[in-house]
């Protein structure tokens, strides 16, 4: 399997903590989403990728986008270390917490709407935090209260699951962007334990071959 | 079980689709999202959904939010008129396609971005359709080439599937917003299917009762 991805990216992050809870080999291929105004817009890229976004998944024929799908395909095709629970409702519970973060927090953060911030609308550059400190601080407020209930050394009892691997890098790019993470108590205590397995340190931006130090 | 939406939601929207075509019974309770300052702020709605969006489902002692973990919950419990190919490769085909539409256009347009453009940064009222139009155009591009791959009568062959279940409510949403669908061929032919479908007529944002003509 190849995964085209970019260190610093949550999306690829997720990505690369579901192949190694699972064991997966990989290959990593590297697009870099600044440079020459950002790779991910060439045309190699983009006849993989029409979103013109990384992850993209290549697996035999199979071209996938979309983090989430990607994870739920390997999940599907490599059933041993389950990121999700067997019972249906349990089930759905850890994807909304999941889809809280990917569909609430991310999407509002990412590099392009940053760059649409500034260079479109144009806002001084400060807005990109305060916008993103914003959107960050509204979601984690949700998934802090929802932790309260259904957290144990994981997000979902004692077991990893899809809304952990949603989580850690979404906390990661709140540090990146200096959020005050003080009263998200459970949320920390959370990434903190999932921090210390060995598929989430392997997954690490800093730890990939194309990290910028 | 209870449906806790508004109208115009397209998320619910989502969510009312999937209920009708698979012929579920369900009670709708509208949570106004503007007036009262929105009620989806209020206590006795924010207890149930922490995340102050709507739809919360509601079937015996599960509160569910996030229209996909919903719909997917219902598709695991009610599997007749299935909203996912049984292959696991076309079953993520179709998963990356819904959440292209509901991770990059969706959370980009919804009411309390809009909000936040004009009373918080603050832009001028016509910031709000310039913004929209611009990510929607985007992410319209990217499903308009893919479903020149995979379109037959639906976004994946001819059976209806999650795809178009988050597809024709963001076309809804486009033309609310008089986003120009020209070039956009084969979206237009889907969504035309879809919307003679009786699922898709009944779960019309005008056809529902808190609709405001």
């Amino acid at each position: 399997m190849k995964l085209y991805g970019y260190w610093r990216s949550s999306a690829a992050y997720r990505v690369r903590i579901a192949l190694h809870l699972k064991g997966l080999a990989f290959e990593s291929i590297a697009v870099h989403l600044v440079k020459d105004g950002g790779q991910q817009h060439q045309a190699a890229y983009t006849a993989l990728n029409p979103s013109h976004l990384v992850p993209t998944l290549v697996d035999g024929d199979l071209v996938l986008n979309q983090s989430l799908a990607i994870i739920e395909y390997l999940d599907d095709k490599y059933p041993d270390i389950a990121l999700y629970p067997q019972n249906a409702a349990e089930k759905a519970k850890v994807k909304a917490l999941a889809l809280d973060i990917a569909c609430e927090i991310h999407p509002l953060n990412n590099l392009r709407v940053q760059q649409y911030l500034v260079n479109t609308l144009p806002l001084p550059e400060s807005a990109k935090l305060t916008w993103s400190h914003h959107w960050m601080q509204q979601g984690f407020e949700a998934v802090e209260q929802q932790l309260a209930h259904s957290a144990g050394k994981y997000c979902f009892g004692d077991t990893i699951t899809m809304a952990d691997i949603c989580l850690v890098p979404q906390v990661y790019n709140a540090n990146r962007f200096k959020l005050d993470m003080t009263r998200f108590a459970n949320i920390r205590r959370v990434v903190d334990n999932c921090n210390q397995q060995p598929a989430f340190i392997a997954a690490l931006p800093e730890n990939q071959d194309d990290a910028e130090h």
